[in-house]
């Protein structure tokens, strides 16, 4: 619980970054204001991030009669940072230059049969070393990895993967083993990557109390507080999918009953449309929710009544966040939402004051996200960069020594 | 979200103090160790809190061989602390050192009929003017109060207290303009006060991640991450009793239906044993809990009924809040806490496997509050020394120019 001026100088050096990636080129002066710091705090994190080689001076603009300023932008021709999105189905590796333009992507479908660690370490093997001859000789600076499950951070072990069946698998060991990379390799599961990529590259820059829902095959929620992620005691915070809306309602796979993901997961949704119409809910999971869109949008009673149920539950587990963390912004994300599309968010929108209280839901934004890109490789990626910019204060008290 | 090292310079100021408060005559080389911080930060921290009267040196001990070291403790004889409970039956005032013990205490029942801001700011105003005229002209440093419902904290202001129908009442102008005190008033609500309280008095301290959850007339948690207090967007975080456990379940007051407060509410768990047993629940609500308490430990069916019924909401509402926010510690405490005493933790601990996942449920440590103090008005008083303490730093570099 220990707060040194170190925290606050790499706290302080996130925010100016993010505000840079966002909006370059930019001055110091605007930086300042973007951040809410002094000129003179930015300028010393600016002298830092430049010489870590993150940030470059790329010319000048007038300042209405004084000394020109000079603009900064992102060191895009430096190093590069790797995100890597391992999900049950595919891996998804991206490499990125600093300002987290997309350099490279390999994709590879997994098969069920894939998944042991061997076979998953392998496709990242695979995809850095490609990814390496394509690099020039540009400096890799970190690589994050989402592993779905329960991850120990410090310690690099996927702890437990449950659709997988691992338990304790020291991944981040076995990955810097097979790769002889020289430079630190971040593990984290998607829900963390993915907030940690919303405060990087998505709504929730800026943002103070930021809750980051997914609704995809489980449920889950991503928290940051004061710009940064929250873990939790056991880097466990944000199982709001098994929080409980029903004591007795249906099994969920957790063992519990009547968690939110019993009622909002894909394979829950899927299973209420089906009850309702036999012919509904076929082909793969992706194949069957786009159907239900459509068949929403169609006005198909069926799909409407399956929609209704799952507005209610997820109102009111949304609400049940709320309540308790009064949050700023609360970004829904994950292939549901986005197979759902925009016609969620008003139906969410106008039941939530059922059960938010009117404190909470006047302090409340809600948002779709609208990013097209991997947030959760984007975010993986950012947890490298973060990493790297832990170094500054090392750095700069060299400099000024 | 700007971080300034003067942020980080009165985090740290409360640490030092917290420790120097639970365990003193203490050094500044066991400051240190117990609060992580070096002793040269430690020694800085020291000499502010000293020139600001809130520490003194008592006396030198032996620290084997080196130089003697200097013991170091509150300023027990200095300016004292006000707390203020405002309760719906009840005003207590208590008078605090800089120990965080109790000098003065005065208790006025509040009649059904005197709700009005005039009332309570009455006895308020009476309680202080009869203090002071004990106090031999010791300066008071702060007052803290605490009201129930919605406060504005900034703003001095109880936006809302439903069961006084109480809205947007200026309550600290109201009450500067009567006391004509030359000390700053701090507002806020029971939930927040206790939360305060736990971290510079009981199981909070050097806690990282807490939830403070009352069971009482209403239930709520309050939060604090990092040794400070988690207010949320609009002060309005931590409204627990209000999440919902049952989307069909009983109404609740909130307007909402099964809310956690709907089942373990002290009106909800006393109407449930009235519907078990018609001969119970007599009396004040104090008097039929004290009443359940008794048969419950008698072993009455009814009784045990009852606490069983209450055992499995609460733990399902409790590993709802442990699951999205992984806390290292969740402390227990209220009037229906104190009156159900030590038996209903084991109750609770025997259920939370059901409906917590592993990974949450591991890290958690669980207790019930025994400390017999008013926590509310402690917490509203050490809200008051937070304020103290945030002129530290103008001090400090006064002291150093």
């Amino acid at each position: 619980m220990k707060s040194t001026s170190r925290d606050i100088r790499i706290r302080n050096c996130f925010s100016v970054l993010r505000h840079l990636i966002a909006d370059s080129p930019t001055s110091r002066q605007q930086l300042a204001r973007a951040t809410d710091l002094s000129v003179a705090t930015v300028s010393n994190l600016v002298t830092d991030l430049i010489e870590l080689g993150v940030v470059v001076e790329i010319g000048r603009e007038d300042s209405g009669g004084g000394r020109p300023r000079a603009l900064l932008a992102p060191n895009t021709g430096g190093g590069v940072l790797i995100g890597v999105d391992v999900a049950e189905t595919y891996v998804q590796m991206e490499v990125y230059d600093l300002g987290l333009s997309v350099l490279e992507r390999v994709e590879e479908r997994l098969d069920t049969s894939e998944n042991s660690p061997g076979a998953v370490l392998g496709h990242i093997v695979d995809g850095v070393k490609a990814a390496r001859e394509r690099l020039d000789g540009r400096p890799i600076l970190g690589l994050g990895v989402s592993l779905p499950g329960q991850v120990d951070v410090a310690g690099g072990v996927s702890t437990f993967a449950p659709n997988w069946n691992w338990r304790d698998v020291p991944f981040r060991d076995l990955l810097e083993q097979r790769l002889d990379l020289d430079a630190p390799i971040y593990l984290d599961n998607p829900l963390k990557t993915v907030t940690v990529g919303e405060l990087w590259f998505g709504d929730g820059r800026g943002v103070d109390r930021l809750a980051v829902v997914n609704l995809g095959t489980g449920c889950g929620a991503g928290l940051a507080f004061g710009g940064e992620l929250y873990r939790g005691a056991s880097n466990a915070a944000g199982e709001w999918g098994h929080t409980v809306i029903d004591l007795e309602g249906p099994q969920c796979r957790c063992g519990s009953r009547g968690c939110i993901e019993a009622y909002i997961g894909a394979p829950a949704i899927l299973r209420q449309w089906g009850e309702l119409d036999e012919r509904a809910a076929h082909g793969s999971q992706d194949e069957a929710m786009a159907a239900l869109a459509a068949a929403w949008a169609a006005g198909e009673p069926a799909a409407a009544a399956t929609i209704e149920s799952v507005a209610v539950k997820l109102s009111a587990g949304l609400a049940n966040l709320v309540n308790v963390l009064n949050p700023d912004l609360v970004v829904l994300i994950g292939w549901v939402t986005r197979a759902l599309g925009d016609r969620l968010l008003p139906e969410i929108e106008s039941r939530l004051p059922a059960y938010c209280l009117d404190a909470t839901l006047g302090s409340l934004q809600l948002k779709v996200n609208h990013q097209r890109r991997n947030m959760v490789g984007l975010g993986a990626a950012a947890l490298a960069l973060e990493g790297h910019l832990s170094r500054i204060n090392t750095v700069g008290a060299r400099a000024r020594r």
